[in-house]
């Protein structure tokens, strides 16, 4: 039995800040300039935070990438047919897709989620099946889903995410596919954080510019005709969201009740971010941005959430392919502070300033 | 027999535009959106042209770690006692040190060479001897070294190099250890650039605002005193330099003429890399700038190579800290282009666009 979306916000506690200083302590010991490896040292208290001590590194590392189709894709926001969601569903489990690639090179495991993919899959060992319906209907039309299809699909991901640590879990990164993701996105930031349609719309996988006015105009329609409460993000998500955007969520939530840092990829991952920091402001702590999209709204999606990314590396693919290359910097965070050795042990002189102070 | 210098110089070719050209078409069929992978894209095309055909990976990766000592210590230049140079190459030598944690999580062998540390070493396995001299002179008070010790400097690294791609060597990258090394490479920058001494000169180690004020004097003295010839970058590394660095510039010439990458660290082999690219401006093609070091100098530094760092992490610790994180990051663009399936392979559909191009 998984655990409650109520559950689990009330199980979201803050950082141990004891541990962080134990962190903080150690990293001045270490045989280098204090502060001078920085944001590895950053990242190697900020986990002494979330996992209640020091660590020692990651045993077991997972991608999860969430795919769901769009009805908006019907009002052309996207230059690929929307049956390239499922052929890029198979496209992982035969491990060929760029995040497979990056995954196998940093050791973590890839875990395929359908969340609602037109077409549907036969059973199949390495895809997880949490099916919410054939894709999202068109929000410039209506709701993209109803309120009990926003909170399944969080539900689900909080499922997915508690089956995985079962399996064993010490870090987690999100991704996503989806057709007209980028879309529902815009959509959800705008609805959130009240920033213009156009400076968080940008040009998905390769608009033109004539085409991504389009995509502006028909994310202005959907939020007029659907007009979510910015104050509700479980209204946000059922009116302009996405499957996948809901199901990310829930992994978010689900990882950090069980003290699970978690390695957020690009704007689609962002905006289930959204969601579920309005649901439960103290994830922020539990959350590292891996990387800048290229995707144009994505540093004002970062500065609302608080967060600077770890990369930019003008990556702008989604499936998880930012997170899993942030989640090795945060390793080499966690495995500098473990496995250095300290000024004493080393017999290495300490500075003026610092053997003062 | 290792290679002269001349010979070096002369073997050092332009890249191989048809490989480069192969590895783009190859990178269009890859089933993402073209140019999704931002930079990642660029590394692998640019991996081909210095390699001559598209490669699968890296099975041999080494960071060459250069240690020596600087008479202009005596200025009151750096924090660190003197003697932290030589405690810190027993440091990389037990494994405790940044740069030996991070080239376990990334698979590299860490290579140490003294090229000139006071008190010296008895014979270690794990330490190449080139030694120069115990430590440059003053440059404050005439030249830091003979040119024709900075003609050996350089002929060390060349034959280090050359020992490690006998042992197999698929990549390389730089790293340092100096106390005072800063100082010398401000020192070099100006002279090589012409730009003015505080806009690459930063705090160091830890330098407060007086101290780093102190450092500049230093560094003017130094160039008033020894009017190093900037467009003769033997007079200035004798003058201005230090071992290390003659050795780092040496590993890169020598590395290019054998057509391996080099990922170069930051501000101190930025140095070695703006000697090196003097003798050789054809040696800029198969630099990778691995990150953008804290110390203030490196931007200014990075823009005369015409390089943009990969990383931004606020690092500042060098000893190839900095390249062996940047070296994953040219991993992973190599392994997307070798392991990713195509369009046509996975039977994904085209967007309308590249279908008709």
């Amino acid at each position: 039995m998984s655990s409650s979306l109520y559950q689990v916000l009330k199980e979201i506690k803050p950082m141990d800040v004891e541990a962080m200083k134990t962190a903080q302590t150690r990293q001045d010991e270490l045989t280098k300039p204090r502060g001078s490896l920085g944001r590895l040292e950053e990242l190697s208290i900020k986990m002494a935070g979330i996992k209640d001590k020091v660590i020692s590194g990651f045993e077991h590392k997972a991608i999860i990438t969430m795919a769901a189709d769009h009805g908006v894709v019907n009002d052309e926001v996207s230059l690929y047919p929307q049956e390239v969601t499922r052929q890029m569903v198979f496209n992982f489990l035969a491990g060929g897709a760029a995040i497979n690639v990056l995954a196998r090179l940093v050791g973590a495991r890839v875990v395929i989620v359908d969340m609602g993919v037109i077409g549907g899959f036969e059973p199949h060992p390495g895809l997880i099946c949490k099916m919410i319906d054939f894709g999202t209907k068109d929000m410039t039309k209506g709701p993209a889903m109803t309120k009990e299809q926003a909170l399944d699909s969080i539900q689900a991901g909080i499922e997915v995410i508690e089956g995985e640590i079962a399996k064993g879990l010490d870090i987690v990164g999100t991704g996503d596919m989806g057709i007209g993701n980028t879309t529902a996105s815009s959509a959800i930031c705008t609805a959130i954080t009240g920033d213009l349609v156009e400076n968080v719309t940008g040009y998905g996988a390769g608009l033109s510019d004539r085409q991504r006015a389009h995509k502006i105009e028909m994310i202005k329609q959907a939020l007029e005709l659907n007009k979510p409460d910015s104050k509700d993000p479980i209204d946000v998500l059922s009116k302009v969201g996405g499957f996948e955007i809901g199901g990310l969520a829930g992994v978010m939530l689900g990882a950090a009740a069980h003290r699970i840092p978690v390695v957020i990829d690009g704007f689609i991952s962002g905006a289930a971010a959204l969601i579920a920091t309005e649901l439960a402001p103290l994830l922020k702590n539990y959350l590292i941005a891996a990387h800048l999209s290229a995707e144009s709204g994505h540093k004002r999606l970062l500065e609302y959430l608080g967060l600077v990314p770890l990369l930019n590396l003008g990556m702008r693919l989604g499936e998880g392919t930012g997170a899993v290359l942030g989640m090795a910097i945060v390793e080499a965070g966690v495995k500098t502070l473990n496995e250095m050795a300290t000024f004493a042990g080393a017999g290495v002189s300490r500075n003026k300033k610092d053997s003062l102070s």
